[in-house]
């Protein structure tokens, strides 16, 4: 029975979680049942829902159980097939990888990947998830109208760099934050028309500068100051999607506590929705669709950030909570 | 020149007014010019919204100057007209009634009222700004479904009594939060199914415990330890509708310090909105009539709470303003 290294939970991160929560065990390859498929894994996503199940906590998503092994977003090639919709050689997408090279996944969660029409991974980024998160946060629940000017937090990160292409395309007027110049440079040339750096000295007033006419559509990706700075330059009837809270992973399991704006919401008639992409399963295909065309026109150009080999799993996922990915973090195996 | 005793505002409030801070001036009666009416007032309003224009700060309200008349809603009778559209002795309603016995406003911002179709200060009430207040807030921004639980603070306020007496004419579940097992009493006889008194220990349950099937729609007329407790049960999808902030009206111009919810907005896809009257006055019409039927239905009981006497104006305002009126407030000259 051939070595299959597998990555399982160790303990409960108090705050960040960090590589040593982790524990990589030395596990046979799984047996699949009827209706399963077993799978080589070529690529592995870690994205920030991901904090949200090494938790107690109530959540949105099932939680992970200590000792368990890891499962995340995956891209593989079927080696052995238990459903007749599968066959050896194809390649699937599906949320239940195990983080292990040699994996199987229930067949009903996978999704066929045609190689031809896209590098297989830009199923796990822009156009999968993420780039689905983008597509429906932006132009559904943000509601936007051309000529709008569109902030965007983590911006160049998975669903940020997607949001400001998507935004462009729509004629809105996309401005990103983002941590370091790189970023900024990299978000300008992918459409964002400015940039701010929120480790600058002040955050609200840089963000008055990029956006003389105010923000309509506010696309947070952070929480945290980000937000604060935000939301004191939002517009009469602007909107606020909250899309992620990744500036609030180290401090996970406490109350956050700091400035509230009902006041301001009640003067500016704001509007501050909260977002999951789950609730808009019955329009993944036709915005799938969408996404391809713009990626196949050249309209839609992924950035990634790839680490190597099943070992850099925990350190990929750290590192994209800390915000030191720059472009969708993927792990090639 | 007869005596006409106007209030005017001696200094902005640091935190929640005083009655010190305006001053009874002994004033002639004004003179109408072209297109205004000389009305004598019977009834002055006083509403939350005039906390805000107390205030050097940006607000919906244009600000009210210092050593100025204080202005606001009211209802009167005609005694000269320089308008085609009134005549003497017609009672008349109108935003623009100075805090005087008798007073001028344009005939453009007066409305006609029939004082046989209801008492005519319901105009100020439970069939005026109130009442459409709750209206728009509850059923549109609101968007509220059948059966489902409402939560209403400052329940017996002006605003309040009626959303809850709306919320059951429409088959929904209307909970209260008030200040008094008295006020508390009055929600329950106007249609509301159960009430919490938030000067109670543990308000989050207390909460919990009146709305077993959680809360859908909260509509929000205070901000401030209420909307902690009632935010941390809502349901999932659920509508938060920021109406006031009374609560805050102490620290008017401080940040509001507190726990902020993000990620439960993003865990429960929550969507709050601030609400201002004004951006329904295409459809006040409507609501008018709406409300005029339901009152002559008896379906909508009004609840007054009366000062008497041009003195007693800053101290219905202020009595107001801390929560201590009971029903809606209001002062007859």
């Amino acid at each position: 029975m051939s070595s299959n290294p597998t990555w399982v939970l160790r303990r409960f991160p108090s705050g960040l979680p960090a590589t040593d929560d982790f524990r990589l065990e030395d596990r046979p390859e799984p047996v699949p049942g009827p209706g399963e498929l077993l799978v080589r894994t070529l690529w592995l996503s870690v994205d920030p829902y991901m904090r949200a199940r090494l938790s107690t906590a109530q959540n949105y998503a099932a939680g992970q159980a200590l000792g368990e092994m890891m499962v995340g977003g995956g891209v593989g090639e079927v080696i052995r097939s238990e459903s007749p919709l599968f066959q050896p050689g194809e390649i699937v997408l599906s949320d239940d990888f195990g983080w292990q090279p040699v994996t199987k996944v229930p067949a009903a969660s996978a999704l066929r990947l045609d190689p031809s029409a896209a590098p297989v991974q830009t199923a796990l980024g822009c156009l999968g998830m993420p780039g689905l998160t983008a597509y429906f946060a932006l132009l559904h629940t943000g509601s936007p109208k051309a000529g709008e000017t569109v902030l965007i937090s983590a911006a160049s990160g998975a669903v940020g760099q997607v949001a400001g292409q998507i935004a462009r395309i729509k004629g809105l007027d996309p401005v990103a934050v983002a941590g370091s110049e790189d970023k900024l440079d990299s978000c300008r040339s992918m459409g964002y028309r400015a940039g701010i750096n929120h480790r600058g000295a002040d955050l609200q007033a840089a963000i008055a500068e990029a956006c003389p006419k105010g923000i309509d559509v506010f696309l947070d990706n952070t929480a945290g100051p980000i937000h604060d700075a935000a939301l004191l330059n939002m517009n009469r009837f602007g909107r606020i999607v909250v899309v992620g809270t990744v500036a609030l992973a180290s401090r996970f399991d406490q109350p956050d506590i700091g400035p509230r704006y009902l006041r301001r919401f009640l003067v500016q008639r704001l509007r501050m929705e909260g977002f999951l992409l789950d609730d808009f399963e019955a329009q993944y295909a036709t915005a799938r669709a969408q996404l391809l065309q713009w990626y196949r026109q050249g309209k839609l150009t992924p950035r990634e950030d790839v680490l190597e080999g099943i070992d850099q799993v925990p350190a990929a996922f750290v590192r994209m909570l800390k915000g030191e990915n720059f472009g969708k973090q993927l792990v090639r195996l």
